[in-house]
This record gives structure tokens, C-alpha cells and sequence, in this order.
């Protein structure tokens, strides 16, 4: 039963996800979220405390789906620490990044959310720079070239990159947007 | 008659934009617009076709009012053009695009109001891709160092940048800010 309630909690904060991403965030109400999820209405209800709750849950789960398989990881861990293997890496991040379409759309919903909801904007900057800290951290026990000022200019670089992609695709073509990362890694962490 | 018109016209368009920041581009209706301007409801149905209209015009308002005045180009124009007056003319934009907050803002709930409007999308790709194009002529005729693909690496590292602080003021701190433009202008553009 505890395990059924997980697997059903968890179906409802992804059904939030895209709420979020489809209707934005003043679309998102329990009662959205139990029809985007195909169970009885009052469901989510039962689930989450209240909005707020249900904000702060859906954040969480995208930065959780957001994490590389380990498989990517190993894969990553055994290639030589050079520049081009920066480069290639973040280009699959941002690949990464990018397919969870519903779920990098409701974080922006969240962020500007956040500008009403001081709440919702303290969850959110802890986790954000918890982020930030374990690019800096993964970055140098992975002995790749450049230092932490690096790690946070691409990573301020990519995030718009990601949000230019989502938001508008034809301002950069693919080809354009994969030249921009080859180009901002070699330049940003120095030979 | 006319000019009063005009003006009443751009007043709304301003209100519009208020509305998107604060009430998301979901609270975006002519009768929020009309309490927002503080005129009889009913007025901003007469100056606009319909909702895309009002959208439309608020982000190229956003732009016009994004634009730095004549006595800030002027200034530019007689600086040196090396990489120290890049950096300083770089903090200079960052700082003046977030003193516009509820603009920028709005601008981000356009951007997702996209995501679900292809008319509005192909407007503002055309607005941006234009905005691209004219830093990049802006910056071949300054003879500032670095080349056009400075110019849009800077353009997306300084466009989170904004997002952070205005979404999550306290991800970075306003010298780690400040720190970061100088350090991307010194590595993007190179020596």
C-alpha cells in the first residue's frame, strides 16, 4: 500500500510537470493535475498539502529526472580528461537537458512563479545553487581542464542556449546551437 | 487627437507589460490591462485586435525600451575600443536590462506564451534573431575586440545571467555578478 501511495504520489507530481509545461504556472491546480494524471478528481488533493507543496515537489522531480543515467556517467568517467571530451559532454548535457522538453519549460514556470511566491523562491535558489556547487565539484574531481569560473559560464551560457532551443528554435539552427558548445567550451576553459 | 491616441495607446502597451510580470502571461486580459492603466473598462479593446495583438506589441515595446539612449552610445563611441571598455560596456547593459525588471520579465512569459502561440512565436523569433544580428553589427563597427561568435556567447552567458537574478537574486551575489561578466568578456574574447 505504501508502495502503491509512492508510485501514485510520484504519477501526480510528473502529471504537475506537464501542467506546468502546457498551461503554465497559474494553470496548475490539483484539479488540472488529477485530469492531466487520468485519476479521480480530489485525488491530488489527498497527496500534496497544498499548492505550494505541489510547486516545490515538481521542481524537485524534474532537477531528480534531470540526472544523468549511470551508465552516461561511467561512460564519461572513463574517457581521457581533455577539452574535446568537455566539449562532447556538454554537448550531451545540453541534449540531455533539452529532450525533457515539459520539464526545463516548468522550471522556467517555477522561476518566474518564484517572483511572486517567496517560498517557492527559497526552495528553489537552495536547490539551483546546489546545482551550481555539484557542477563545480563533479568538475574538478573529474580532472577535466578549467576551473570553477568555467564551470559557471558555460553553465550560464547553456541555459540560455536550452532556453533558446525550447522557447523559440529557429533563432539558432542545430548546427549553430552544437557550434556554439564546441566554441564556448574551447574558449571558456582556455587551452 | 491622434497623439492623444498614440499616447493612450502606449500607455496601455506599458500596462500590458506590468500585467505579464506580475500576473503571468495567463492574467494577461484587456480587462487586467484596462485596471492596470487605470482607464474605464472597455478602453484597451478599442486599440487592440484581439489578445496576440496586445502580446505582440508589448514585446517589441519591451525592445524599444531596452534600447540605450543617445548620450550612452555617444559615450561608448569615444571610449577606447579594447577589451576593458567591452567589459565595462557589458556590465553597463547587464545592469541596465535588469533595472528593467517587470520588462525583461515579461518578456520570459512571452517567450513561454510562445511555446503554446506559433503566431506569436514567429514574431518574436524574427525580434530576436534581429537583436542577435544587431549586436553583432553593433560590435564590427565599434572595432571592439572579438569576433560574432563572442558577441553570441556573450549574449547567451549575460541572458541567464539576468534570469538568475531576477528569478533567483540569491544565486550569486552582486560581485560574483559582476565578477562573472568581466570573466566572460576576458575569455570569450581572448586577448
Amino acid at each position: 500500500m505504501a508502495r502503491r501511495n509512492a508510485e501514485r504520489r510520484a504519477a501526480l507530481v510528473d502529471a504537475a510537470i506537464e501542467v506546468l509545461a502546457k498551461e503554465g504556472a497559474r494553470g496548475l491546480t490539483f484539479r488540472a493535475v488529477d485530469a492531466e494524471a487520468g485519476v479521480p478528481a480530489g485525488t491530488a488533493s489527498n497527496y500534496f498539502a497544498n499548492r505550494d507543496d505541489l510547486l516545490t515537489q515538481a521542481g524537485a522531480r524534474v532537477y531528480e529526472r534531470l540526472q544523468p543515467d549511470e551508465e552516461t556517467i561511467a561512460r564519461q568517467r572513463a574517457a581521457a580528461p581533455d577539452r574535446e571530451t568537455y566539449a562532447l559532454l556538454m554537448r550531451e548535457t545540453v541534449d540531455r537537458i533539452s529532450a525533457f522538453r515539459t520539464g526545463y519549460l516548468a522550471l522556467l514556470e517555477l522561476r518566474l512563479e518564484a517572483t511572486r511566491r517567496p517560498g517557492l523562491r527559497a526552495v528553489l535558489t537552495e536547490r539551483v545553487r546546489a546545482d551550481v556547487d555539484a557542477n563545480v565539484a563533479y568538475h574538478e574531481e573529474s580532472g577535466l581542464p578549467g576551473d570553477a569560473t568555467a564551470v559557471r559560464l558555460l553553465y550560464l551560457a547553456f541555459n540560455w542556449l536550452i532556453v533558446e532551443q525550447l522557447t523559440l528554435p529557429g533563432v539558432f539552427s542545430e548546427a549553430e546551437r552544437e557550434a556554439l558548445v564546441t566554441a564556448a567550451v574551447e574558449r571558456v576553459v582556455g587551452p
